[in-house]
């Protein structure tokens, strides 16, 4: 039998955990704020930013919110970064990717103060990820971690191929397993024989972004395997990995969806209420 | 027959080269300079800085350097940081590691500025590795990845095996690897099963400290070997593996010494180069 990992349920437990802290730092008179950027009108977008706001809203933290119109402009843009980063009630920044075409995302993403960088996406923060040092961490990843520990496995001398190595899972995803103890092999497009990779692994992480790429040739019985891909299909929504076809072979297995996308949510919320922690130490404690 | 990999030969081509383009440079009336900070007695520390400056004159580039006591304060080395950093004839500032037990050596690495970081270990060089952007990268992993190009190895989909995830070698190696399309494993002291990472590998490339830790057994018939360890003993420098029980195994190999060492000095000169190169940029071209 193959055991479904309920992500919704352990994302549920932890934004209960998020909701009681807030409780508590708003008692305090510091309620958490996290301010979400909207550019343009990107229905996918518009979707995610709205379920944001809701958990956030949900889990008692200040709802700060700019839309801007699909024609703004870099200056534009980097003006309502600014707005945000000096405002003492926002604690988290979040800029909703992708940005219409005419931005360039990059320096508008590194003008996000590492200290409210919620998404762990900036060069600074990737920085600190690098080298170990306290910071924010990407939400999708972390969330992949805290799935593999609510479930008990060991990371700690594990096998985990991560397929895939993109900006927001993959990449990050490698070097948060790396320091858990984790033996990482990473394989994305140019790998020539995925199975070989895959096939060992007592962990197989999928975040490529390919529809149903990872079948039961490339499980090994009894591995988990946590599916971080979405498509929207006629039949509802899928992921990486064929599923129904993992069934009585792997031996736990995310579920598309309620498997990794409400993690990716409850990190957020883990993430602004981490930012508004840090900086109430910042206030007291003079660096 | 196993090739050997004549790291010196190709890290003096490389100086070689560095050598035409800063004569280039100075007839403009720009000397490209190497500051270079020892602290303490360690005497392999010495002759590591030594050899470094030495390259540098040889090179043509302006040595400055900087001795202090093995009892400086952190505010100590801190102030001639800064002094180095703001001085204009300057483009590499190198802070010999290990620094002596009292002083704290992360945000001493840190006060060096990104465009001066000619060792590439700062937050902010790590983060720009990580994210793909223009850079310096650290000497010793860049250096491997040159004797790979110059033995004519493909990367692009080659299964590649690091063995060591330390700071200075394998953890940014891992990611010019992939950047370079391989896929990569990494292993380190908590691989369960050694040899079932390194033996599929066409490339391994071992970074651990261990002495004699890899040898026929880890290797796979034909497959390249770097070996970036460098151990003192009586009977000379030796490496983290056993080279001589590899010859006719391997397909190539680099020796100890002779093989990656002469490479990392080579590197920090390209990347001496290369800052004062982008600080050029940087007059002539305004932000
Ligand atoms: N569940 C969530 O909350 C959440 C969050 C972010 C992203 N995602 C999903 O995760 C997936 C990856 O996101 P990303 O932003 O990292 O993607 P990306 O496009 O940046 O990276 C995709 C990676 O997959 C690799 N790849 C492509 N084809 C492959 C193949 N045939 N075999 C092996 N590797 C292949 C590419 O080389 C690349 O490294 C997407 O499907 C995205 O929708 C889900
Ligand atoms: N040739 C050069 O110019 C040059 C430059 C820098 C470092 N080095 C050498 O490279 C080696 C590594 O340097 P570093 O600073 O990255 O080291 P480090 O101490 O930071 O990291 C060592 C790594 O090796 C791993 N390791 C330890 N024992 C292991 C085992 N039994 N099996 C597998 N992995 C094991 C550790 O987990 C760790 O990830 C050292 O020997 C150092 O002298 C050489």
């Amino acid at each position: 039998m193959t055991r479904t990992i309920k992500g919704a349920e352990i994302a549920r437990h932890i934004r209960a955990r998020v909701a009681e802290r807030v409780a508590e730092t708003t008692a305090t008179g510091r309620v958490p704020g996290l301010a979400t950027i909207l550019v343009g009108d990107d229905p996918a977008s518009a979707v995610y930013v709205a379920a944001k706001r809701r958990a956030i809203r949900e889990a008692g933290m200040r709802d700060v919110h700019r839309r801007l119109p699909h024609h703004a402009t870099q200056t534009e843009v980097a003006a309502v970064i600014d707005e945000l980063a000096a405002a003492p009630d926002v604690h988290g920044i979040l800029l909703q990717l992708p940005l219409p075409a005419q931005l360039d995302a990059p320096p508008l993403i590194d003008r996000i103060p590492v200290t409210k960088d919620v998404d762990g996406l900036t060069t600074a923060s990737a920085g600190r990820l690098a080298r170990g040092e306290r910071g924010l961490r990407p939400c999708t990843p972390s969330g992949v971690i805290e799935l593999l520990d609510a479930e008990g496995i060991e990371l700690k001398g594990a096998c985990v191929a991560v397929v895939g190595w993109g900006e927001l899972v993959g990449r990050p995803l490698a070097q948060l397993l790396l320091r858990r103890g984790a033996t990482v092999t990473v394989a994305h497009e140019f790998t020539a024989d995925l199975t070989a990779v895959t096939r060992p692994a007592d962990v197989v992480v999928v975040a490529t972004g390919v529809r149903g790429l990872i079948g039961p040739e490339h499980i090994k019985p009894g591995a988990t395997v946590i599916d971080v891909g979405i498509h929207r299909t006629p039949e509802g929504l899928t992921g990486d990995v064929r599923a129904a076809e993992l069934d009585g072979i792997a031996g736990r297995i995310t579920p598309v969806p309620g498997g990794v996308g409400p993690m990716t949510i409850a990190m957020l919320l883990v993430n602004t209420l981490q930012a508004a922690e840090w900086e109430a130490e910042r206030e007291t404690v003079p660096a």
